[in-house]
């Protein structure tokens, strides 16, 4: 994998040919495939459950499967993901009543295991289970509507993520899903990100690989960073 | 429509190829196309929501769409299916509030609108909405599993349904949906029923036309029904 | 009380001047007051509670108050509502576990018990419990919503229901809640019912005694009745 | 087993010497020990888990142990009591979204199933599992509280039960709880049941095999009863 | 408005004639009408919704309406309240899953939008809204009871709201409800706050105005605040 | 009570012979009765309720029984275990709505009033409500679940709580409950512990004395310690 890791959101892309598409979309250069699932309860949508992991992976995608759950409760549905295929798997601290134990049974499952935080949640949440996290994801806009644009603190957010993460020596992903594009990207990053969850900034353009190659040339722009060196 | 509808579940269906594989049931001779929706919380399962309705309107599927919502609660849900080309919503008793209401709603989004019964839930359930009832769907398994095979004492309760519709007067589909194949097809129809819902008896065999062939072959061997002429 | 009982729900009251409004139309002849008491759970709306039956007592109004529960559960805020002067309470079967327990709750406070049933609650929900009910109200509409006609089947619901009443040789008034009006409360009273309650029809006529004797006058044409004499 | 069986319900047993009390009701001739299971949601109440059951079989107790689930969601813990011991398992209808599934599950686990009746539950909730029971149990009184007496109506609504499970050809048993003492158990046994839960009527006793015995001598007397020969 | 703003909480009104005691408190000098919404759910009590709003409207107010939602969740009612004639809306952090987007939402029908934080909320709720937020309201009693005291360590708590108002550099009332009376209010002030809800330290009194100007005498002798000049 | 309090779990113990065995530990040197109460809802086990505490005080056991809530909502079962004997009433603050107000009401109730915080759970929660807490207590493993051990951060944790503690001058209990044994005791209690829960390693053990003397005696080593002199 490379450094910066660009994850799009199948939540974009063309459901009646979806193999195609996600093989389309990491000829293109996308490193992880990112999933958006919904439960019509934690968040007022439902969109798809384990099946498409399997689905993908017998259609032969070996790529990374990025399971954003936005779904609560969280635990029961965590083996079904993990054998359908799945790599890493992130869920809301307001989802789960035991976060701890949340986290561990998707690290037993052989899973990547991390937190979410919607905008408002604060970074309380994250503070005693730095240790038990391999990716902690940003929301930069409110989960399970469309249409938003980036919220702008969550820049200010970023920055104060990352300082957590240096201080802790940990080497933890910090990912940002919602209106990340080519035009803010290089802030994003700048901020500390460094995976970039891209839905229809990639699947709604014609070319997916030209969308990328912009990404990763703003990526290339970030000299100064608030990841340590 | 024929007489008898034959209504392939697409939870059976390659999801990585979604709109071929439905393309290809319906070349073969189904009629409906039939979605089992799950949510996490009414069955222990998360399948698919309202965007594979669209997605196979995109793709060019003019078939009508049968939706079966096990998902609670029922009403927020039913616009968005509406809208993304939804022809019958079906739901059941137990999963609304005010049951009566959430008919009227399907109906006023333009849809037929049907209560579908678990294997223990009484007739009562029917009997004072049958005037707003399109389709009344009886599980003859559990919902929400995998595996399992038709209940026997659902050829009872279908004969049951059958007569509460003819006494009705009003023409409403009596469907039937858990563990129908070719084997028993021909009993399930002789007890009343006259649309059927198959998933891996179709869409696990190599040959669609060849087992939706078989079925009609059974179904035309139909000589005394409970139906009435 | 008048054999024929007249029950304006406040919902359509003038709640800037409540006592005021009440007091008009109980001059006006109406018998009870009518309470909807809806919680923005078992329906989506939130009315009132307890403190407006209160409101009314410190008023000075006597006539009975008949409290409709749109609320789950229900046996926390009976107490409230019995001690705030309420005389009947109804509630609706779905909304509480253990149906007997809270007619039994009702009575021990000193109140008259009731069930509501919605327009697709099947009348089984009575059966066990007939010794225990004063009331039996039937929604015409579904209950939670405004601007609903009268659902027709009601009327084939409330014979049922008479009957039902009058096998069980005990006096418990048949109460109807949905779209009565003028024009209807004949026919509604020939179907069994004797108790009636109206909300826009009386409150937003400008006179509230035109109405109520319209509806007296409609109630003493009734020749043949459901009810045994 | 003889033809009637009287099941001490150790809810009123001491919970301080349990297994010496058990031991003490069993050795008074008491066939089966009932379990009363209160989670604080089903029932405003919190008794005990399956750890019991299995605390008794490693004391010694061989009888039979019945455990009536007044809990809700039923299934996450049928297997725990079934590992523990449990021989008959029964529960709600209202705490389970899936009837059929549940009673399945617990027969797959090697456990006999059963349904208990509220109050005022109706018996349709009865009729299409008739085939899956091995037990029907009304409750004569509502669960979760103490100091109710027998509520009347069972009685009658035990015999239309008997007469269900005798057109249904299948043997099932018919267990009462709430209230049954030696001065009514005759007239309970007429009205067609042959099992018998009580509490504090034998365990507030100082000599349980005095009031057993005086239960087996009322039964002896049942001379015509519901059950068909 | 002036700088101070008083909110008499109508629960303390007289709900017989609210119209006449609103407009009697606000001539008295009152600046803002306080509702107190309750759903028996969020709280164990039903009070009163939107309608109210409306009454007051159609009655002729035309202070500020300033709602305070007990009740959860919280979305689906904030548009009836904003098109009944609210002006601000808040909720507890509690009792919205995503409270970044009910803030947007408040704001998006043109009220202006506020958290309430109970007594032992963290002020880490607020964090990542401040740009969101035109209000903050501390409970310095537990909401949904009566007959409480203000709860000492709120001052406290008022001190460090304040400064973290003070450092966001936005505009946003801080605003304290529960055991506000003229003898404390004084106290209140300087530890931060400019708004002030009483509810039977005025409605209990025969002379509201007397309180008022009570209440405002003691605001004037504030000469030392927490709020940066 | 000694300075260290050793607060031995029941649910360990054998039920069958529960007063003999609580009686054996206390005279084995342990300080206090530990209760762990699980619903089934807020953790996936069920195992007792107040009962058990009143049959210990009916036993004769007159030690002070510590209640752990591993139950939500709270509120309604605390006056039972007060009735019933308890002395320590502590629960998590996720599980109920309003934490000030669900300590205040353990307190009323003639109880003290704890907090327990599960492994992720930021002490944030705790910050507003010291001046009312009489026990702070750590899970050390996700409570709920058995054979998990001691979760390194804790250590760290239990030292920023027990800082928190000493800031705050109140003489509060730093309780810790999870995989403690003679091996780690004194560590833990280097890191500010003065209350610790231990259930298999104790109950599992053939001379409950030798392993409550072991842990003495490590706690006798404890030179230097967080808690402030």
């Amino acid at each position: 994998m490379s450094s910066y890791l660009i994850a799009p959101s199948i939540l974009s892309a063309d459901f009646a040919r979806l193999g195609e598409d996600v093989e389309k979309v990491l000829a293109a250069g996308a490193d992880v495939v990112h999933f958006d699932v919904m439960d019509n309860h934690y968040v007022p949508n439902l969109t798809f459950g384990p099946m498409f992991c399997q689905a993908l992976r017998d259609y032969g995608i070996t790529a990374p499967i990025d399971v954003h759950l936005m779904i609560e409760p969280v635990d029961q549905i965590v083996p079904a993901f993990a054998k359908a295929g799945a790599n890493i798997i992130t869920f809301h601290p307001e989802a789960s009543k035991h976060v701890d134990r949340t986290l561990q049974l998707i690290k037993d499952h052989g899973c990547q295991a991390g937190l979410v935080l919607n905008p408002a949640t604060p970074l309380t949440t994250l503070e005693h289970v730095l240790d038990k996290l391999d990716v902690i994801m940003l929301m930069s806009v409110n989960p399970g509507f469309g249409g938003q644009t980036f919220i702008p603190h969550t820049i200010e957010k970023l920055r104060q993520v990352r300082a957590l993460i240096e201080q802790s020596g940990r080497k933890i992903r910090l990912e940002i899903d919602g209106g990340v594009n080519v035009n803010n990207i290089k802030e994003i990053a700048e901020a500390g990100a460094d995976m970039f969850v891209a839905g229809s900034a990639i699947f709604s353009q014609p070319d997916y690989q030209k969308v990328i190659n912009e990404m990763r040339e703003q990526l290339s722009q970030v000299t100064h960073s608030a990841v340590r060196k």
